[in-house]
């Protein structure tokens, strides 16, 4: 009997090429599926939700596979536990691991993805959060890049947001959250961009938050960003943030 | 003229054998003298509020040191700049640097430090965590922890907390907060064990979260701790929970 999986994954995205295989650099989906190489025999496909990029982490990736485990009897725990061991040191975690419907897929059926960009915001770089954060040292003026994000929100054409490489067919995306928030530390403070979409074009989150910085460091004014996406001109945006801020946190099925 | 500098210090331990300059191992103690000798040419010692062990990390360590910049002018910022430089890539930084009184000591003028553990509990190991929490894949009753804690707080004989090779005179020490605090993940949770007192003994914090965690586990009892402690015999301790979880957060001065 075959059943399908469904996977919520987390990874630290740093050592790998992201998450699709590919040849030569080492990627999440290789890796994953090599554990359930070394858990069943089976040399199988996994389906992911979002395919992130190279340094991009996760704490909620979902993913799924159909397995032909005979007539053996397979629990969810009995997955997550055998993937967790030959997952061991690797820097990908299997949290859940529930049967599914065949109707169930991972990138298909996804309604909504929620990501998360975390700043750290202080003159000093991190110590403990490396790879994990994007350190920008200049205080960052949290009110400018809310009145900015408010330009980004709902459905827009987001070409000047978008990777020159980028395979979908429309620029069109709608953007159903933009929220900034702020967790003071001791010395500086950790800025979280939480951008939640039925679906994003390829860098859309790192170029927005790209933006989002420039506005609050005052180099843009909100009506910068504004004009930059109104001119539908991948010229005409910012630098694209790096990878190692950018989290996929949650991905919601009906 | 000799100016004492107070430094405020992030760092990750888990590649230096501990605080203390020692033959052999790096500490963390060589790699910030070494970063003032490249940035002055001085050959300076630093004084330390807390000598944190192998592997334990601070988000907020204090230390001293006096300088001797002769007639130039310093200011706090640059000494701060100056020294991130050298540390690159340490997993080490400082946070900030503020020219106080002669008078002030960074271990003798202490009034309190703060301490946080930080548990993921959980059944999937950390991905993104790794060396920074520990993992206690048992789900843990923060009630009865919570129960047990009571017995800690205030003045106590902390024999039993108390590592062998602990050099206190007096096993005597008051607790003035141990507080438990929990944060939900999409799957399990971190658990924050925050523990406060003017001074600990070797081992402290760790044999109590120790302890803690076999209540948490119904493998203790709240009353076992308390038998534990009022017994006053290393011997009935639990074992030292790891260094991976600790964290010394904040040390506070008059």
């Amino acid at each position: 009997m075959i059943t399908r999986w469904k996977l919520t994954i987390e990874y630290k995205g740093t050592a790998y090429s992201g998450w699709q295989r590919q040849d030569g650099p080492l990627s999440v989906q290789q890796r994953i599926e090599e554990a359930i190489y070394a858990f069943c025999q089976q040399d199988l496909r996994i389906h992911v939700a979002g395919r992130t990029d190279a340094g991009v982490h996760a704490r909620g990736q979902v993913a799924h596979f159909d397995l032909d485990y005979g007539e053996r009897a397979l629990d969810g725990y009995t997955i997550v536990q055998a993937l967790n061991f030959h997952l061991r040191d690797s820097g990908i975690a299997i949290l859940q691991a529930e049967a599914v419907s065949e109707d169930f897929h991972a990138r298909f059926g996804a309604t909504s993805k929620l990501y998360t960009y975390e700043i750290l915001n202080r003159p000093a770089g991190p110590a403990l959060e490396k790879d994990l954060v994007w350190h920008v040292w200049k205080p960052l003026d949290l009110e400018l890049m809310r009145a900015a994000s408010r330009h980004l929100l709902g459905n827009h054409d987001f070409t000047t947001f978008r990777a020159a490489q980028c395979q979908a067919k429309s620029p069109i995306r709608t953007l159903d959250r933009l929220d900034i928030e702020e967790q003071v530390l001791p010395q500086g403070r950790l800025i979280r961009v939480h951008a939640e979409a039925r679906s994003f074009l390829h860098h859309q989150v790192r170029n927005m938050v790209g933006a989002l910085v420039l506005v609050g460091e005052s180099r843009w004014t909100p009506d910068d960003l504004r004009q930059a996406l109104d001119a539908k001109d991948r010229t005409r945006g910012p630098a694209t943030a790096p990878a190692d801020g950018l989290y996929l946190v949650e991905v919601r099925y009906d």
